[in-house]
């Protein structure tokens, strides 16, 4: 049975891991005959957004594994203990927590940085020739994770596509039903709700990049 | 196309609406051919947890349909205007929030009162003579909503089944894949978290669930 790390990054679209998302891939690991650990980083979150509203909840502070543990059942440990050598593969979920906690790409777009704990978790399942998935605006990671060259999908916003390729990545446009896979860096990648109008559109391209890395590994 | 109201409690499974039972409702009525629309309550939470340490985390305050909004991403509406001429059934996924937020069984048990709002909404659709979905913990409601005699499931658990059963409901046991029917009252109750030990065992009763409640509409 194959062991897939999950790296949430709170709960909610807008300041979170997108809760579809998350759960559509613990539900597609199981389906697929594998397991889950979910894992975050111990820190603030960027801010909290009010999702009814959409603005921001000024005054408001949140913990990214206190939240991402909502979506876990309370089964989440800290990033910072996640050993390459334990799994399989490894799965991040989108949302805007990808973009604001796990990295500040949402603030400072092609200059952004990366959470070194990301950093260090996924250079470790590089290392170990594991396969990676990520999904929706969390690819926007790849160049600087994979470096120059290295492949994947956000869809097909032209922004978010452009500022990919600035950053040293190989963007390739996909619909919400596929994936796109870098077979040298074992890095799948998925638009879902880049692109999904309906949570089974998400769903549709979320089993397949789980196929995909549970077959990689 | 089936329309289906979906009343969510909150945004965690120890003081809101359950995740996954909630994400898989919503992709369960799309999988088979419906939509949906998310409702919560204005009102604040009964409490907060910190769902890493199981904790009540002390001094803080959120508000079950803000937080409901993390699910619905963004696309929720007030339960006080829920239209039942609008919908063809209604769906009520569990958690604590269910027995915390849209009633207090969990701190009253058989002596529990049920939010004024979910009591109006359920008699509308009751009255409309359409289906009306409840998993987990939620059936609890179902003696005081549908009056004596209702059947329903709660899962296996005795001191639940047996509060189910004084407050004048008939429980039937239910394992995690099933669902048991009250065709009188049109009701239809999973188990799920009440006995789901993974998230496709979950997956598996509500969507059935969903597949009856929609055929039932």
């Amino acid at each position: 049975m194959k062991k897939i790390a999950v790296i949430l990054s709170g709960c909610g679209v807008f300041d979170g891991a997108e809760i579809h998302e998350s759960v559509l891939t613990l539900l597609s690991i199981e389906q697929q005959g594998g397991q889950y650990q979910c894992f975050a980083p111990e820190m603030e979150q960027m801010h909290v957004v009010n999702h009814a509203t959409g603005e921001v909840a000024e005054g408001e502070s949140r913990n990214v594994l206190v939240e991402s543990a909502r979506i876990a059942r309370g089964d989440i440990k800290q990033l910072s203990v996640v050993d390459a050598n334990e799994f399989d593969a490894l799965i991040i979920p989108g949302g805007f927590g990808a973009a604001k906690n796990l990295c500040d790409f949402a603030v400072q777009g092609v200059d952004c940085q990366i959470n070194q704990e990301v950093i260090t978790a996924v250079r470790a399942f590089k290392q170990a020739n594991k396969p990676i998935g990520l999904m929706c605006i969390a690819p926007v990671m790849i160049p600087a994770l994979f470096g120059q060259g290295a492949t994947g999908t956000i869809g097909t916003d032209v922004d978010t596509a452009s500022a990919f390729t600035q950053m040293g990545g190989v963007h390739q446009q996909a619909d919400v039903h596929n994936i796109v896979i870098d077979e040298s860096n074992k890095v799948v990648t998925t638009p879902a709700y880049m692109l999904a109008t309906s949570i089974s559109e998400a769903y549709s391209g979320i089993h397949k990049l789980v196929a995909k890395v549970i077959e990689l590994a």
